[in-house]
């Protein structure tokens, strides 16, 4: 067999083991190749450019000293799959988990991820997100700093972990998701930029140069990534893809390339013959992401919309700052819920211009929303969950709004307890001045929150890490299990009401009173109640409706009257109407 | 009335005249606004932003002395017009003439323009399109450094000189397009820098800092380019706008800004009653720009395409240097006619990727294509035309494949006549530095081919723009009366022949044999016959012909026989069949 790697501007490249030193011959368009015998397919290799030190292979399927060490081959052949019958539930009627694999368990590995999906499972959840396991530097990260984009975290557990993982989520029934970072690589390890033009410095990212999609020889580095996608979904048996911030991903090709992966991932589906999806992260409001070709889209499967987070979350903190200083309305919660984006056109402050477009035409099913993620826990200063900034009762009404959109509901792991601990941002890079650096700058980003910028945890710190593992007993305890009992009851409730799994928003219409603060949501004949304030409410009754049957509620005061319904302070109430 | 500016970091902004001093007040969003009374409505005047020197008006109508004075007033209800009744000739149908005002007439004015309409419609011309015409720097230039962007250049004759040429355009029954630059602004006498974000460093361009169109502030800047596009279709009477180079224009925003611009001159269109067009320069061959809104288009009503200059230049001069690498064979041509863009996803040798993407479903009145204009004559280092590089008669070929197109065709000022003149790159900065450097520059650029790169004319040098200028006298003796009477013919025969003004493509097909150096293209019952060849070639007879008949040809050797057409050398010829 041949080892390959693409290196268009080396003179000469070699192969290099710990032992032996092979000349590679170039194969044409910057490709080298050297043949290797059985034994050497097996060993650890590198490779050198132009007689320099020896790099990890950019396409390493392993890196188990981590990304300044060697590659290690993977015979994706060998592993014992037992998944062959597996199918995923529909998109269309998914409940995600966002799940962080070293904080996610006591080990911290997919091995120790594969002891709790009875959990999930019990949520009533269907599919399982990964945040990123591609190798990054350290031991412990949030993953969005890979630089060995082939290779699942050393830490974590390496290939064959991830896919014990994997198929273990298939044999419970779930299917699973990866998040992936391609628009930018992580500060301390990447060497790509010496194998070749990965980057350009036409556009700028938040994270330095972007990636290079449109420039000379940027054929190869798509390939790269669309080789990287179909190798997840085919080699790890993935589900889908989660895309990490799209915004930041610039292509000025006449085919962008998330058009060219979303249409070789769907290739690679008709192939394998199971659906395959791919997701963005993407902050635009930009509804072509998930418009079909044919209409001039993009044709990926769905995207995250942040609005529906902010909405809600700034009207119940009452936080303003940064990008919450769009929200806070009543009025931008129920638009959020019927329309996906609260700026679709419209002025934002935070921004200083219009920002985004209608959804029209599209359903809800192509939007993940969510109340919590791994970012916006994760990047305050302290970490804090909603459950730490807001009442119980709040906490639950956020929930049902969450788990009754029309969109496609993700929670992040112990959101569905209200964990007790917070999820900070954490590092570990061998260079401390970097690493200094990211805690100072961090230190500068919140220092008008504190007096004391030390009491912004240090991401270096590893009690930053280990504070932000889940505890996995307090979940049987009290507060936890009652916020627990609720949202799985919650997503029972989408699961067997086909009126709440129904993706069209124009089956969505919500009233609310800004004055009286409370809020009613019309899916089909599913009504959803809520009381923001904290005096009880008398909610109008819906002229169609004769009678009215609770589904759930918050609170056992919730009264059905003859011309209104009254709600008690802060609560939520699921009804069906029959006519 | 009011004077308005917008300048939203000053602190506070003076309206000044040469003899008052008048502060503004702030009017909100970064407005800045001063009572005026009628006398100083009609003084010339400038603004000093927090104490600073004077500086011209962002939106100034008028710069007589430059962009380093004042701007001057200009009341546009003054002007008599005499195009009430004007509508446009169709653009599926039109022919477009490329003009540069400064070197287009003796006096370089657009008074001087106005002489020689009578050629332009004698030549069978429907549009006149003029290279940029805002302020910039000097006497002299091709006007894509502009920097007061609403001011019609003051060394063309101003506001009332260029309304004269409109209106004198109009009264001969020709539409009028402008070209305007909305990418980039000119390196000297651009003061939008001093007023506002109107720049971002978020994307580069070959000339500097992007346009900010979707950054904090950017509503505003894609407002005064908005505003400005309609100033000039409104206030001028334009027919239709040529966007310069808007692969350099970036934008993530949801609505793209080209979307923005083309819908806003078509609301426009709607409301003065006669179409307007906007077309695109573009080297993307991204067909989303004239695809509809519904469709997920930017909804421009036309692009131009290069691929169809560049594979005729290169296949008739032997050219294959810098992008002529891509091009030189006679599938590159036949493919050009036939579906527009030869790079259509297939990989660039020059641009070391793939490129482009097929035209699907679009119509030949979507791109004017040229075999010379402004840039391909004039971006080479001495500026020579396609007549001074080959023969004559194979520019009537070249000729004869431009008229013939189901693209509109766009001829460049003096191709008509094979004029002896070349067309250099000059200009007239103030800023002798900057002058060497733009001489040096381009000496760089060009020094493979030269010795001595003094030879590499200086585009300051006023012998550079001298030299550039038409010479009429010399259209009437041979062989320049002969050319004229070559594309006076080919264009009135496109007009009267409804196969050749039929847009649809797929009524276009090219038959060639690249060994024997000939191309034969079907246009409905109409045939183009080319050879290229320096020896006589018998092209094949189509076999649906019953008879065929000559309707114009180069040579008057060809000769219809009983199963193939004799071509004598370097020749073509139209013919027509009946069935």
């Amino acid at each position: 067999m041949n080892r390959r790697v693409w290196a268009p501007f080396a003179q000469n490249v070699a192969l290099v083991t710990s032992g032996e030193r092979i000349e590679m011959h170039a194969e044409g368009d910057g490709w080298w190749a050297a043949k290797i015998n059985e034994p050497l397919s097996r060993t650890d290799y590198a490779f050198s450019l132009d007689g320099g030190d020896p790099l990890p292979d950019p396409r390493s399927p392993s890196q188990p000293d981590g990304p300044f060490g060697f590659s290690r081959p993977v015979d994706h052949a060998r592993f014992n799959w037992t998944d062959a019958e597996w199918r995923p539930p529909p998109f269309g009627s998914a409940a995600i988990y966002e799940c962080h694999v070293g904080t996610f368990s006591e080990s911290g590995t997919f091995d120790g991820a594969i002891e709790h999906l009875g959990h999930v499972k019990d949520l009533g959840i269907t599919h399982l997100e990964l945040m990123p396991v591609a190798e990054f530097e350290g031991e412990r990260g949030w993953g969005y700093d890979g630089v060995d984009l082939w290779a699942p975290h050393h830490a974590y557990g390496g290939p064959d972990g991830l896919k014990r993982l994997v198929d273990a989520c298939h044999a419970a029934g779930l299917g699973v998701i990866l998040d992936v970072v391609y628009n930018h690589l992580g500060p301390s390890g990447n060497f790509l930029q010496r194998y070749g033009p990965y980057h350009t410095d036409r556009y700028k990212t938040p994270w330095g140069d972007a990636i290079n999609l449109d420039d000379a020889l940027a054929d190869e580095v798509r390939r790269f990534l669309c080789d990287n996608a179909v190798m997840w979904l085919r080699d790890y048996h993935f589900d889908a893809l989660r895309l990490d911030a799209v915004h930041a991903i610039f292509d000025s090709s006449a085919t962008h390339f998330l058009e060219q992966l979303a249409s070789e991932v769907h290739a690679l589906a008709e192939q394998v013959g199971r659906p395959l999806a791919v997701i963005a992260e993407c902050d635009l409001n930009q509804p072509r992401l998930v418009i079909a070709p044919e209409a001039g889209g993009y044709g990926l499967d769905a995207q995250w919309s942040d609005d529906f987070h902010h909405a809600i979350h700034a009207l119940m903190t009452g936080e303003r700052s940064g990008y919450y200083e769009d929200f806070g309305s009543l009025a931008d919660v129920a638009k959020a819920l019927a329309q996906v984006y609260v700026y679709d056109g419209n002025r934002s402050r935070f921004r200083r211009r219009a920002h985004g477009r209608p959804v029209h035409g599209l359903t809800g099913e192509r939007f993940v929303v969510c109340i919590q993620n791994h970012d916006q826990v994760g990047n305050r200063a302290m970490g804090e969950r909603l459950g730490h900034l807001i009442s119980r009762e709040g906490l639950k009404i956020a929930a049902a709004l969450l788990i009754t959109s029309a969109c496609v509901p993700l929670v992040f792991q112990g959101e569905e307890w209200a964990a007790s601990s917070p999820f900070q941002y954490f590092v570990d890079y061998r260079d401390l001045k970097l690493a200094a650096a990211v805690r100072d700058g961090r230190r500068r980003e919140f220092a008008h929150f504190f007096d004391d910028p030390e009491q912004v945890p240090d991401p270096q710190a590893p009690q930053t890490f280990m504070r932000s593992k889940l505890n996995w007993d307090e979940r049987e305890h009290e507060p936890h299990r009652e916020i627990f009992d609720w949202y799985r009851s919650l997503i029972a409730v989408r699961h067997r009401t086909p009126d709440l799994c129904d993706p069209r928003l124009e089956h969505t219409s919500v009233e609310f009173d800004e004055a009286s603060h409370w809020l009613s949501i019309r899916r089909g004949k599913t009504l959803i109640l809520c009381n923001f304030a904290d005096l009880s409410r008398q909610l109008p009754m819906p002229d169609d409706a004769s009678t009215l049957e609770i589904v759930m509620t918050s609170s056992p005061g919730v009264r059905i009257g003859e011309r209104h319904i009254l709600m008690p302070p802060s609560s939520v109430a699921i009804l069906s109407k029959s006519q």
